[in-house]
């Protein structure tokens, strides 16, 4: 039992930065002046209207996206949009390409093909274990679209840089990278993120989709499985997740306000991965599983001598007030995920505890 | 602006018990002990684990299921609904009977023919709006199942018994009525609400499946798409709504040990709804607007004698922290929607309002 706040590096649901727990919590019991908390509130009243219009306003300035952009907030999490994506984009007679770098890329991969889509695995590091971002990939020129994972939790790995796909749109998941740092939105055709990690609670997933990709949208698909139902009605077709987009709002506020934009978040961002990967490159008791080129700035993934280690390490940390640091249950070892929330104090703390824990059992 | 907490009518988002909202800010920073907050913690973490089997097990107690039931939470809202049931359920050789009561009930119907699915009017209450429920219905015998919409938030009525409909399986959306009475639950197929009027905030669809219907879930279905992916995950399948599940579960607690259970609920609700009946009833000004056998415990809904009268009437009721009371933008009028979490005080306040309004405007 914890009576204080610890240092969160939970793989997702994740941190959220202090301040905007407290502002939610300060005002639970009367929003906005409404009389109503946050919860009770209609999505059709003017309070909500400005929680979701300033998330979406935020969220094209920290991106810098056009109006050939909407940004919407789907339920069902980046789980659903793997099947949303070929259902909406990808007609019987088309191929989609397809680059898996490991768990989430092979589930967005087995979701298009249950549905009969003709899918191809342009690349895949399946070879080395998803230990690094493929690279000199042959695209298909013809391809309706080329699917990639921008950041993989699972394994550590990210694309430093986009792959240049000529005229065929990139769709990516970013749910564990977008806010992180700045990128060029020009040429995705849809960014989709579950919010849990770097942007808010669990669930909503965000979804920017450009334009001329709802042209593609057949008319025999239900109205919630339409990306344009949502585009139409700026998430408001139904009830949307009123808490989860507010929570968001506020993130996103933060981001703007607090931290001082996606700049400076990147250049923090890049501060705490450097201190971390430092330790994992300073000996031998500590062994990162991704390969340098393809290391995420998100998630830290690592080794230790024996999984008894593994499994002290992981105690002791969370003795300490370190929490989450035990490896997806998948692959075991240790991971550190320090998104956008996780501050350089809890990095800090992080590299003295692995700094001691090494010393006391190296 | 409002510095104090208003008396809530909205039809949903709706009012939540204010022991609820308190508990939720208490612990809002860290909760139960894990030194992060509920929004924070992991969906696999035994907090959560605690946190989803505690909402599905005071919903089986509540309802009286055994265990031929599954209790799921799934994103997307009831809307999402409408699509899964006949994607799960409804082969292209076969059909189902569904009864018309009104806007949800008509796009349930809506989205089962975009899919090209045999759906049967079995009956429709459209020839008077919508203002009463369908008696001496036909049945189809080899229906794959019937659904119903149990409570019409909008024409404001309910189904005060639910139909016979011998061995084909009932379907309802109970999404403005789950909880607020007791019922027999054998005679259904599926159940499903969404949280956000009765049961906790939006973001979250309650589903009750008995595990029968599971059998004729195709193969080739997206496993988002699926309700055999839910059931064999316990909802886990992907990262759940976890904040809108917390809130369930702490009203399904406020619920059986607050209130006294679901019998105690109807009872309260049915006096609430009476106040407010015997006030339309007693004179001319006020005029329900659905019939007396057809009547919703939930939603009352009424016109006053024009609509000058009932924007004053909205507009006096809000300055007299009575909030919520405008009928939906597809019908006007006003409406006064009484969920579980509305209380006799609430109503009492309402009920003095219309009284003093009438005798003002009368």
């Amino acid at each position: 039992m914890k009576s204080q706040r610890i240092h969160n590096f939970n793989a997702g649901p994740a941190a959220l930065p202090l301040e905007v727990l407290k502002e939610v919590q300060e005002n639970f019991l009367n929003f906005s002046g409404s009389g109503m908390s946050i919860t009770e509130i209609s999505h059709r009243s003017k309070w909500f209207e400005e929680v979701i219009h300033d998330a979406v306003t935020r969220t094209r300035r920290l991106l810098n996206l056009d109006d050939r952009f909407h940004v919407l907030f789907i339920q069902g999490g980046a789980s659903l949009q793997f099947c949303l994506i070929p259902m909406n984009f990808l007609k019987d007679n088309e191929s989609a390409d397809y680059i898996n770098t490991g768990t989430w890329s092979a589930k967005a991969i087995k979701e298009a093909k249950i549905l009969g889509k003709a899918v191809r695995v342009a690349a895949s590091s399946e070879d080395e274990n998803f230990s690094y971002i493929p690279d000199h990939i042959s695209f298909d020129k013809n391809a309706v679209y080329c699917h990639i994972t921008s950041n993989n939790t699972i394994k550590g790995t990210q694309w430093a840089q986009f792959p240049d796909t000529g005229t065929v749109p990139l769709i990516a998941d970013m749910s564990s990278d977008i806010f992180s740092r700045r990128f060029d939105a020009a040429p995705f055709g849809l960014i989709y993120a579950g919010a849990q990690k770097n942007v808010g609670p669990a669930g909503v997933c965000m979804v920017i989709v450009r334009k001329d990709m709802l042209e593609k949208v057949p008319g025999n698909l239900p109205s919630m499985l339409k990306y344009s139902t949502y585009a139409e009605s700026n998430s408001l077709y139904n009830t949307p997740p009123c808490f989860a987009i507010y929570v968001i709002q506020l993130v996103l506020k933060w981001l703007e306000e607090t931290v001082g934009g996606l700049e400076k978040m990147e250049t923090a961002n890049r501060e705490k991965a450097k201190l971390l990967y430092d330790v994992l490159d300073g000996g031998e008791f500590y062994r990162g599983t991704s390969k340098p080129g393809s290391r995420s700035l998100m998630n830290v993934t690592f080794r230790l001598p024996s999984e008894e280690l593994e499994a002290l390490f992981v105690k002791e940390a969370l003795e300490n007030d370190l929490g989450g640091l035990k490896g997806h249950r998948s692959v075991g070892g240790c991971r550190a995920s320090i998104y956008n929330a996780t501050s350089m104090d809890a990095v800090g703390g992080l590299v003295d505890f692995m700094r001691a824990f090494e010393k006391k059992h190296g």
